[in-house]
């Protein structure tokens, strides 16, 4: 087996290694959308890429049942009409174990050039992926292009040098030798294998199909492992292209292309149930929604299970030195793809007796107001607010932000429609902010997905840490923002939230969000929390994927 | 918070690091049971600490509920008549809890230091361990003193040591800046705290009470958590004294002793299962029967759960150059503690048109005299027998010893009774040695835990070795002897065990057996098969007993 592509791409896996050990800022995939980066036409050749899967069959070549299979709508009204391969996952399966000897036995080095060669690609597609990620997720274009494409690889990548650091942990061969007596010693030479654990499924989400996919699809298949690919049936064009690339790469260097396959399936007539609990699926990895992910966990007993589900993210306020720096900085969290980010804050607490700024001290109501109008400010353009906003994914999170209003909380801002000038019929919302207090936990206390905030009157910001941290334990929490000028409450608020399994964000200002988590130095998801019982990425998350095996002869 | 034991212990902690990278043999503890080394008196000391023990009250100091309990029973015959505290598992998994933020704070330094002088501590008692792992096992005394005692603590040690590599694999403060424009930038400062997962529970089994439970419960506790050690109600004094032995370091160290606590039940009125499913319990180790570990798998849901349970061990014969060399080795691993060990070998297949020895055929009926012929040599003193069998330790294995003669197989050797001179009440038993055909499955193809070896004809070598796979598969394996002179069938018979999750020891003569696994070299238990889902010792052993959570300021 050739190891070339592991030399074209060594020195960015080294670079990756260095990376997560040291956890400043790197990325190999340039973030910025430019001509200049990616190609002069990269942008317009990205669409045309994309317009050409519209109403079309996308073939794959792998094991299918009969018949085509699709479901995808844009949130943004343009018409897809993508049929897939209808899945039987029969075949798939057994394609998929079939084709993993080959794979198991090429080794690390190859493996993990195959990884790598396929990330490469994925970043030369970014354009293509951005658009289909963009007209799946209804995020953005900007966020579609950075979320969906280097960022996604960028996660795709750190969980690859993750699971190279960890195979290459052990020798491969080790000599022992034990005197067993003044004049005697025994020695044997052992070898230790890499067995992987068989087939993995990857289960995606509808709202960031890549960036959630990638850790565990390049985990489980460097590692060794077949993969599944089962997206989300309204988000299934980037992963279908994904699975496109990576098969691509494992014909080029001669393996057998089964060993990634893509499932798809309607929301009608879902499949994951059936994949995430057939006896030869070894690994799970899982993104999407609370109970879902729940039932996963205690239903899928034939694997290891890997999940990052949804929380309630809690921002609070003790005090600020600039209220409009951070009113600013939270407007655009709240706005961000409406929030429809597992990252997203929902809950904002703020003492009813308001918080101090400097030596003045600035009421609940003054406080409430200047986010509200932040929010104002950030979305009062229509065309600025719609490559914030982006568009509502879900049916149930339209219905969820239209129903908030009568539930007994006060609207503080009403969500609008924003008219978006390229596609008329894109569904867009702007956020809706309610106010209520402390003991209406029947409102707050609980997931509501989308891009609706509660501020909520507390009785003062230890109460609003202990909010933050019921709802933590209760229904996880993925991210938390804390604004304070006091010394002695940031460290107690950390204490008491990481203790909880809560990554904490405090006084973030200007250009860097809460609901940002960047690969190579932030883990996503703490695992430590009902929020997912993994992270992207450590040891635990790529550690279980394969086991050694030893075998000793004396010598 | 004090280092001094980490200082003390730290090159310890340095050369057992460096060991479980290299692999080659290395140990602390010295595994012969001498004066010169231990003390003069340690012996005698030992003993006497143990007789101490018999027909009184274990007082432990922890919460406990009103009573005592209190169930062993000596398969030497002595009366042992020790009571412990009545388990309170409310109580004790609510002072494990508030004892628990010290100890996470205190940091990696102060745990590891901790964790290392209570191994050392556990050392120095290592003769008054044996006693009481021999005199509730049934192990002979040097295997109790090397298995139960520098054996045990070498476990102990390479799981701190994986877990201490693991612990620092990440820096705790980072600098994270990245450009955001031209000429801006922005600073994030990044704190990661391991937060620990909370209560552990350390299940463990009646055969091996400290070897199969250090590495969970130092793995578990020197990564910040609370454990709860629950013996098996026939083998409690060693993990008792383990427990003790921590406890007192911990108190010294100004820690709340109740981190580490003993929860004893009886066979009547069992607590595992409340134990383990409990809400508040986040670990789960167990070593153990195969059918129990299975519950514990399919029930601890809320927990993350560690088995070692058992399997079906076979060797193959293929072709030999010096068979009394072979059949030497093998009788001693048959032998070896009446075969109560999991890694001991059951079934024996060598195919029915006999085995190669140079340019001779030795017939299947020579080969199994052969080996018969070899346990009757090596058993053939019962002062030396009672040595290497021990006694039987559980009433069921007498009881499927004294069945098997009449399950249709040919009793090729029947078990014997062997008086001990020093214990007149021992029940020892030397191997009953059963020949059959490939086709008797119903026999076989199943755990026959003690001394009970099948020797079965099979069509070929290849068939033998389709036969190890399926039991594998099917039942687990812990452990696999190939005996060849043929590189090639060496290779292939490597090839299709290890992909089987299948560890394989070939061509063992002389003083090394198929069923020892030495810390910091043989991973025990693969992860790979039904035996059980975790190996003795990796990174995913300990790995996700802790997670990082993550504080960031903007600077």
């Amino acid at each position: 087996m050739s190891h070339s592509l592991f030399e074209t791409h060594q020195k960015t896996l080294e670079a990756a290694v260095e990376a997560i050990h040291k956890r400043d800022f790197w990325s190999p995939y340039p973030e910025v959308p430019s001509g200049r980066i990616y190609g002069e036409h990269a942008k317009k050749e990205g669409w045309a890429a994309f317009e050409a899967r519209r109403n079309s069959t996308f073939s794959i070549g792998q094991p299918a049942g009969a018949g085509t299979v699709g479901d995808e709508k844009s949130p943004f009204g343009l018409e897809l009409n993508i049929r897939y391969p209808s899945p039987d996952l029969g075949a798939m399966i057994s394609a998929a174990s079939d084709a993993a000897a080959k794979w198991r036995d090429a080794g690390v080095a190859a493996r993990t050039g195959v990884c790598l060669e396929a990330l490469d690609r994925l970043n030369k597609r970014s354009f293509e992926i951005a658009f289909a990620v963009m007209q799946t997720t209804g995020q953005a274009f900007m966020m579609a292009f950075q979320a969906g494409g280097p960022h996604a690889q960028d996660r795709g990548l750190e969980a690859v040098a993750y699971a190279y650091e960890e195979m290459t942990r052990h020798p491969t061969v080790a000599t022992w030798t034990k005197r067993v007596s003044k004049t005697d010693s025994v020695t044997l030479e052992k070898r230790f294998r890499l067995v992987p654990r068989g087939v993995a499924a990857v289960v995606g989400c509808s709202t960031f199909p890549t960036w959630n996919s990638y850790p565990g699809l390049f985990a489980s298949l460097v590692t060794g492992n077949a993969v599944i690919v089962k997206p989300h049936p309204r988000a299934v064009l980037p992963l279908a292209m994904t699975v496109e690339i990576v098969r691509d790469v494992l014909s080029d260097q001669g393996f057998d292309p089964d060993l990634v396959t893509l499932a798809v399936d309607t929301l009608d007539k879902p499949i994951t149930g059936d994949l995430v609990t057939h006896p030869q699926i070894g690994i799970v990895d899982y993104t999407g929604g609370t109970e879902y992910g729940n039932w996963i966990e205690q239903n899928a007993k034939q694997a290891i299970v890997f999940t990052e589900k949804a929380g309630v993210n809690c921002v609070v306020f003790d005090s600020v030195s600039d209220l409009k720096a951070v009113t600013g900085n939270l407007a655009f969290s709240l706005g961000l793809y409406s929030g429809q980010m597992c990252t997203a804050p929902q809950n904002i607490f703020i003492p009813k007796s308001g918080i101090k700024s400097g030596d003045a001290v600035i009421t609940f109501d003054d406080a409430a107001a200047a986010i509200v109008k932040a929010l104002n400010w950030l979305l009062g353009e229509p065309a600025r607010a719609v490559e914030i906003l982006g568009a509502i994914q879900n049916e149930r999170t339209l219905e969820r932000i239209e129903s908030v209003g009568t539930s007994g909380a006060e609207v503080l801002r009403a969500s609008e429609s924003v008219a978006h000038e390229q596609f008329p019929d894109a569904c867009v919302r702007t956020p809706v902010v309610l106010k209520t207090t402390a003991d209406r936990k029947d409102l707050f206390m609980r997931e509501m997905f989308g891009p609706i905030a509660y501020i909520i009157a507390t009785e003062s910001t230890d109460h609003s840490l202990e909010l933050t941290v019921e709802a933590a334990r209760a229904h996880g929490a993925i991210s938390c923002g804390l604004y304070s000028t006091d010394a002695g409450v940031l460290d107690r608020g950390v204490d008491v939230l990481t203790a909880a399994g809560v990554p904490v964000s405090c006084n973030l200002t200007g250009q860097v969000y809460v609901n940002q988590n960047a690969a190579f130095s932030d883990f996503h998801v703490t695992g430590a929390n009902p929020a997912g019982n993994a992270t992207f990425c450590d040891a635990a998350f790529v550690a279980s994927r394969f086991r050694l095996v030893e075998s000793r002869v004396q010598v």
